[in-house]
């Protein structure tokens, strides 16, 4: 049990850092030697593919570190737990705000686990002292839209306040569940060699407006986030074809989510960088930033590993759905270098790596 | 549609006050005024006796203000959803620490509505820059021996850090879900006049011991918080006899349940003071103080109605339990006064009103 073990804390490692909230290799890190193995003991299940026959026992638990959790219920049920804590500044930002934030990010978490028609969520504030009422409306408002938008019902919260400069503004926690009626969640680490790699279009632009609005950089075009619930077309995708493998590229964006998924598969991904869709305006305003679009959050956003058989329909399909029309298959995984992936970028190879440190402290 | 409607927030409250979070009258008022109306569109029911045959309708939703919600799902199963947030500070304090209180506090949650075996429960820090890692472990290791103790699994999580300064050392919320099998929910509004009223322990440790850490008051005696795990006990309860209605009463103490109670049943309720349990050392401390026990949160104790037929049978059965030895009979519901809950004192008869204001800030 937990009590007996101990952790592998580095030393010199003694405060929390940015670096340690930023969805990169530090997190998982700290994750991984600080919060598993204490938890892990509550009946976690430390392997993804098992299925566990005791309704106590997670069949997808912490350990896996995937989107959420999975644990058998009934007769052949199964919920679909996540939670998510949002801290973006600023509150309001082109194209979103930390409530439709809040919302989609659970809903896309529950999406990514296969579960696209979600139970319920709950609803957490943080308030500081002196918040103007007229903000929580707006970001009530909000969460309500974007809950309809997805089609789940906001059904229980809690509210907290915060003497001034104890927090700064808004914090939201939403946790999500989805009931499964005998169908088999989707993990994050399902690739097998052969699999396509489809992204559900551009990358990047949240990161990139949200540092642009903060840093009041005014450029020209469309640079707006992406902030949207994905169940929609996740669920179109799924009956389109068979999809062994999902991951919502937030945090640490599009090069974390891909080595996270070879890694947990023990396969190689090739990537073609020329088919990455990335917009015009985050393109130039990453270049100007001096910010990769491939490493900052997207939060409507999906990758998903596809059967090749299946990839042309499941491309379709997300394609015919809103917010997936410039969906693409960018690549494919492979048996060649496990673990890591490698982007043929047009003028010769590189490997994509995990971004370390913090780019961006309070994207979401 | 939530869209349509005008809020009725007071045009002079236009800034979130720490009053908001205090669980009193100005806290259910910001929340049915300003987020119920935007939430209940969602598919909520307005009536709480009322179970709706869609599955995407909770059966116990935000507008009846319980503890959690009710979803209906599968053939004949629920789940029960609930959500706290806890900024609680110090961190660390006589009898628990923040990490104890925020997996009791969504256990005890679950276990007010009938769900005394939880499923799962979500994990979600947000940290200050520059905490001590070692605190970050030693809220883990609370947090995981609490669930033990509870015997649930903290399955998924997620964890953010802000900028020093942005946030006060450590926040965490947690969200627990439930899975009904048949079994209906308990409601904190099914009391009927002549229920008798059991309070399962000694009321106010929790916020005098908070109060006097925090202001670093050394009273003698045995000044420590309840916080603990109820549903143990509550389950035994529930096997003994019919319970009609459950409340923890956190935050406002037992004056709030209990008005809470009162009004929503619209029955009356009369209390024998004489009854209540409260330890020397919390009487004494709360008179040094000027703050009454009654007044203040219990983070390990419960207030249920009973069948008065059952009343002896569920005492025996808590007091056989960890955690319920003290507990009481203390009262009965009436058809008098309907929404009030009036205290014989042995010198005489008053109202027990809801607490105003905020007492104790950052509490739970």
């Amino acid at each position: 049990m937990a009590e007996n073990q101990s952790t592998d804390m580095d030393d010199s490692e003694d405060v929390v850092t940015l670096a340690h909230g930023a969805g990169g290799g530090a997190m998982r890190s700290m994750l991984q030697d600080l919060v598993v193995p204490r938890f892990a003991g509550n009946g976690a299940a430390t392997d993804g593919t098992e299925v566990a026959d005791d309704g106590d026992t997670p069949r997808v638990g912490l350990p896996e570190l995937d989107d959420g959790a999975v644990h058998p219920v009934g007769d052949d049920g199964a919920l679909v737990v996540t939670t998510d804590s949002h801290v973006v500044k600023p509150l309001f930002f082109p194209g979103g705000d930390i409530g439709r934030l809040a919302v989609a990010g659970t809903v896309n978490d529950l999406a990514m686990m296969g579960a696209t028609e979600p139970t319920a969520l709950t609803c957490s504030l943080v308030l500081e002292e002196g918040t103007p009422t007229s903000d929580v409306q707006r970001v009530i408002e909000s969460m309500a839209a974007t809950a309809e938008e997805a089609d789940v019902s906001i059904s229980t919260g809690d509210t907290k306040v915060m003497g001034n400069g104890d927090v700064d503004g808004i914090v939201i926690n939403t946790a999500g569940v989805a009931y499964l009626d005998g169908n088999a969640p989707v993990s994050d680490a399902g690739l097998d060699p052969g699999d396509a790699l489809i992204v559900s279009g551009p990358m990047g632009d949240h990161g990139i407006a949200l540092l642009s609005a903060r840093e009041g950089f005014d450029f020209t075009g469309d640079l707006e986030s992406d902030v949207a619930p994905v169940n929609g077309f996740v669920g179109a995708a799924m009956d389109a074809g068979r999809i062994t493998a999902m991951k919502d590229p937030t945090r640490g964006g599009l090069a974390n989510a891909l080595n996270e998924m070879a890694e947990k598969a023990d396969v190689g991904i090739d990537i073609d960088e020329q088919r990455i869709p990335i917009s015009g305006a985050t393109a130039s305003a990453g270049e100007v930033l001096g910010i990769d679009p491939l490493s900052v959050a997207n939060e409507g956003k999906v990758v998903m590993g596809v059967d090749q058989n299946d990839a042309k329909a499941v491309l379709e399909a997300i394609q015919a759905c809103p917010g997936g029309k410039d969906a693409e298959i960018v690549g494919q995984a492979s048996e060649d270098h496990t673990g890591r992936v490698v982007v043929d970028t047009g003028f010769g190879r590189r490997y994509l790596s995990e971004p370390e440190g913090e780019a961006l402290p309070r994207i979401c």
